[in-house]
C-alpha cells in the first residue's frame, strides 16, 4: 500500500507553533488523507463532514485513551495554505502533550514532516512562485520593519509580478524569432530588431535597478554593522549604553515577544544596526587593553558598513587615529563630552555633537547613522532584491541580455540569438520556479525553512 | 467612556502559543469588542458578519501599513474558551511579527492579558469552575502521562463532579436541619438524626480517601524524587547512565518536542522520577571527595522519597551504612556489579541483582521503584488530589465533620449544628469556587497560570 504513495501524497504532521510550553499549540497535518486521520482521533463529530474553513471543539483520543480537548481547524483542497486537505489542532501548549498530538497521528499514517516541506507542496501545487516561497522565511525571520515590509512585498507577488512582465515580453519577442527559424529560407524578419533593441536596454536598466536594490536588500535582510571606535577614555561604553537605553524599554513591554540575541542590535526607523564587538567595548575599558585590542579594531572598522569614530573633546591630545583613513568615506564623526566644556562651541557640519552621558545628541546620531546606512528613504513599494539566489540569477541574466546585444551588433542569425534569448529567459524563471527547478535546489531552498512551515 | 469599563468588560489580547520563532503564532483577542477591534485591523472580509467557529483568510494592517497574511478564527459569547467573544489571528511566526500584532490591537483598544486572565474570565463567566481551571494550568505544565491524565480529568469535571455529589446530600440535609429552626417552639425533628450520622460516616470516609490520594497526587504532579547512596565504587555514575539511557533515546526523536531540564529525570510507566543531586554523582568519583560529600548524601536520603542503595557485590567490605537505617523503608537494595562473580549467586528476596555496566537487571530494577513510589497501579479513574490547596480545603472540611458528629454525640441543637455544617459546605465549596472566593485567592490561583491562557 504505502509503496504506491509519491513523497507528495502523503500526509504530514508538525508543530506549527514556537517549540516550548505556551498556553497553547498547534499540529498542523497537510495531505489527501489528513482529515480521515484526524476523525481516527477525533471524539465530538465527523470532521469529513464538515465545511472548510471551521473550528470543531472535540477530545483526541488514541486506543481509547484521552490525550487532550483539542479545537481542529480544517481546510479543504485547494483552499488551504499548501492546497491539500489540512487540520490544525490547537492543544494545551505542553510539550508532553504536543508529543503525544504529534505521535498519534504518526501512529496513525502521519509522517513527520520536514523542514519547510508545508511551504514546498504550497509550490508544487501552484499556491505561490518558488520567490513567495523564500519569502515566507524570510518573514518568519524577520525583526525589523524593514524586513518584515521587503518580504510580505515579495509574499505578496510584488517581485514575481515585476519579473513575469519582463519574462513575457521577452517571450513575446523569443517567439517570432523562432517563428523565423521556421521560414529561414525565405530570410523574413519577423521580430523588429531596433524594438528589440529597446526592450534589451530597456530589460537592463531594470535589472541593473533590481541589481543595485541588492545592496539596500542586503542591508535591511542582514542589518548594518556598526563598528564604534575611539580611544582610550572617550567613551565608547557609555555611548553603547546611551544608543541601547531606550531600544531595550520597547522591548522588554510585552511580555513573550523578545528574544535572544548573539551581539547587540539597535532598531532605527525599522532597519536593523549591529554593533560589532561590545563585548570587546564592555570589556576593554583600561589602557593597557585598549592597545592590545588595536588589531582588533581597525578589523572591526575594515567589515563593518559604518564606522562611529568617538572623539573625546576635553582630551588635549587631538591627533587622529591614522589607520581610519582609509575608511574615511563610511565614518561619522562623533563628538562625545560636550556638556564637559567650558563654553558652547560650534563643531564642523560632517561631525555631530553629543553627550553620551547626559544622552544628549542621541537621536540626531541616530539619523545620523540611519542616512548614512541608507542613503536616502527606504522606498518598499520599489521592488528590492533580498535573496542572494535571485541576485545570481538576476546577474546570469544581465549576462544574456550582454550576449543578445553584442549577437545583435554582429548581425547573428535568428537561431544563435536564440540561444541567449532562452538563456536569459531561464534565469528570470528561475527565480519564480517558472522554469522546472533542479531538485537540489528546492532541497536547499526549503531546508532553511523552520520545520511545520 | 473608558472609565465605565469594569476588569472584565474590556477586551484582552496575547500571545497564546509559546514565545519564539515557530512557523506560526497565534495571538488571541478575548472580550465583548474583540471581534469589532479585529475588524478595524482585518481586510478581507466584515468579521462581524460571520458565523462562529469559522477561519477567514486576509491581511492585517494598521494605518494602512501590512502587518502580516493572517487567518483570523472567531469565535462568538457564549461559544468560545472564556464565553466572550474571541478572535484568534494565526500570523507569521517572527516574534517582531507577533509584537506587531499585539501592538496594533493594543493601539485600538484592547489591553494586555494579564497570566491567567483567559482562564479567569472562563471562570467568572460560568464556563469551568475553579477546580476545572487549575486542571488548565496543569495540563499545560503537564510532562508525563500521569500528570496528563489526571489533569485531564479533573478538567472534564471529575473531580468536581465527586465534590458536587457530596456537597448536594450536605445540603439537603442542612435545609432540614435549618427547617427545623423555624419551627423550634415545636420541637420536631425533620432530619433524621441516625440517618444524618450515616451520611457525615460516609462523607468522612470518601474525604479520607481523598486526602490520602494527596500524596499519591503529589508524587504524580511534583515526580518521585531519587537518592542513589553507596561507597566509592560502588558504581553509582555507572547506574545513573543505564538508567538515563534509553529514556534519552525517545525524547530526542521528534524535533521541537525537547525541553530543558534541571535535574536527571526518568519516566517510568508515565511516572516522573528525579534524580537528585547527579552533578554531585557525576563529580565526585574519587574516594577523598566522596568522604567530604557523605553528610551530603545523607541529606540526600533524607529528603528522597526513595533511594536506591548500591552495593558493589565483589567488594569483600560488605558493611552496611549505618546512617542509612532509619530509612530503611524507603530503601532498595541494588547490588551491583554481578557479572563479575565467578559464579552465579542467589539473592535474598526483597534486594535486586544488576549489572549496570552490562545494563542487566536495569528494567527490573525500575519496576521495583515504581512499585514501591507508587504501590500498586494508578487508577486514574479514580479521583485523584493533586492541589494543595484542594487538600487543604478537604482537611478543613474533615475538621467541620469531625465537629459534626462531635456535635451530635452532644446532642447540640440544630442551629448549633448548623454552623458546623455550613462551614463543611462552605469548604467544599471553595474548591471548585461555588462559594464566593476571595479576590486575592483568584489572584494567586490565576498568578500561577502563563500569560495568554
Amino acid at each position: 500500500m504505502s509503496s504506491v504513495l509519491s513523497d507528495w501524497n502523503d500526509t504530514i504532521v508538525a508543530l506549527a507553533t514556537a517549540p516550548g510550553v505556551g498556553a497553547i499549540a498547534v499540529i498542523r497535518l497537510s495531505g489527501e488523507q489528513s482529515i480521515s486521520i484526524a476523525d481516527r482521533l477525533f471524539r465530538g463529530k465527523k470532521l469529513e463532514d464538515q465545511p472548510s474553513h471551521t473550528l470543531h471543539v472535540g477530545l483526541l483520543e488514541r486506543d481509547g485513551n484521552v490525550i487532550d480537548e483539542v479545537v481542529a481547524a480544517i481546510y479543504k483542497a485547494p483552499r488551504s495554505y499548501t492546497g491539500e486537505n489540512i487540520v490544525e489542532f490547537s492543544c494545551h501548549g505542553s510539550p508532553y502533550i504536543q508529543q503525544q498530538v504529534i505521535e498519534a497521528c504518526v501512529a496513525i499514517g502521519a509522517r513527520l514532516a520536514k523542514p519547510g516541506e508545508f511551504t514546498q507542496r504550497a509550490f508544487l501545487n501552484g499556491k505561490m512562485d518558488l520567490a513567495q516561497a523564500e519569502a515566507v522565511a524570510d518573514l518568519i525571520a524577520a525583526d525589523s520593519k524593514a524586513q518584515q515590509q521587503t518580504a510580505l512585498q515579495q509574499l505578496r507577488g510584488g517581485f514575481s509580478g515585476e519579473l513575469s512582465q519582463l519574462r513575457d515580453q521577452l517571450i513575446n519577442f523569443a517567439a517570432l524569432i523562432e517563428l523565423e527559424l521556421d521560414f529561414s529560407e525565405e530570410d523574413v524578419e519577423f521580430a523588429d530588431r531596433e524594438q528589440f533593441r529597446q526592450l534589451i536596454a530597456a530589460l537592463k536598466s531594470r535589472i541593473t535597478t533590481l541589481l543595485d536594490s541588492f545592496q539596500l536588500g542586503n542591508v535591511i535582510k542582514n542589518g548594518v554593522s556598526v563598528a564604534i571606535i575611539g580611544k582610550p577614555n572617550a567613551g565608547k561604553s557609555t555611548l553603547l549604553n546611551a544608543l541601547l537605553n531606550e531600544e531595550r524599554a520597547i522591548v522588554s513591554d510585552i511580555a513573550g515577544t523578545t528574544r535572544d540575541s548573539i551581539e547587540e542590535t539597535l532598531n532605527i526607523k525599522g532597519v536593523l544596526f549591529r554593533l560589532i564587538d561590545t563585548a570587546g567595548i564592555r570589556q576593554h575599558t583600561t589602557d593597557k587593553i585598549e592597545n592590545i585590542g588595536m588589531e582588533r579594531s581597525r578589523q572591526n572598522a575594515g567589515k563593518a558598513n559604518i564606522i562611529l569614530h568617538l572623539v573625546d573633546v576635553t582630551d588635549p591630545d587631538q591627533s587622529a587615529i591614522d589607520w581610519l583613513q582609509p575608511f574615511a568615506h563610511k565614518t561619522i564623526e562623533v563628538l562625545n563630552k560636550t556638556d564637559q566644556l567650558a563654553e558652547p562651541k560650534d563643531f564642523p557640519a560632517p561631525a555631530i555633537a553629543i553627550s553620551a552621558k547626559k544622552n544628549t545628541g542621541i537621536d540626531a546620531l541616530k539619523n545620523l547613522m540611519y542616512e548614512k546606512a541608507i542613503g536616502g528613504t527606504i522606498q518598499t513599494e520599489n521592488t528590492i532584491v533580498t535573496n542572494a539566489r535571485h541576485y545570481d540569477a538576476l546577474s546570469r541574466m544581465m549576462e544574456s541580455l550582454l550576449a543578445i546585444e553584442k549577437g545583435m551588433d554582429q548581425h547573428l542569425t535568428g537561431d544563435l540569438l536564440t540561444i541567449d534569448i532562452r538563456r536569459a529567459l531561464h534565469y528570470l524563471g528561475e527565480i519564480t520556479g517558472q522554469v522546472e527547478t533542479d531538485r537540489d535546489i528546492l532541497g536547499t531552498i526549503f531546508g532553511k525553512f523552520c520545520i511545520g512551515k
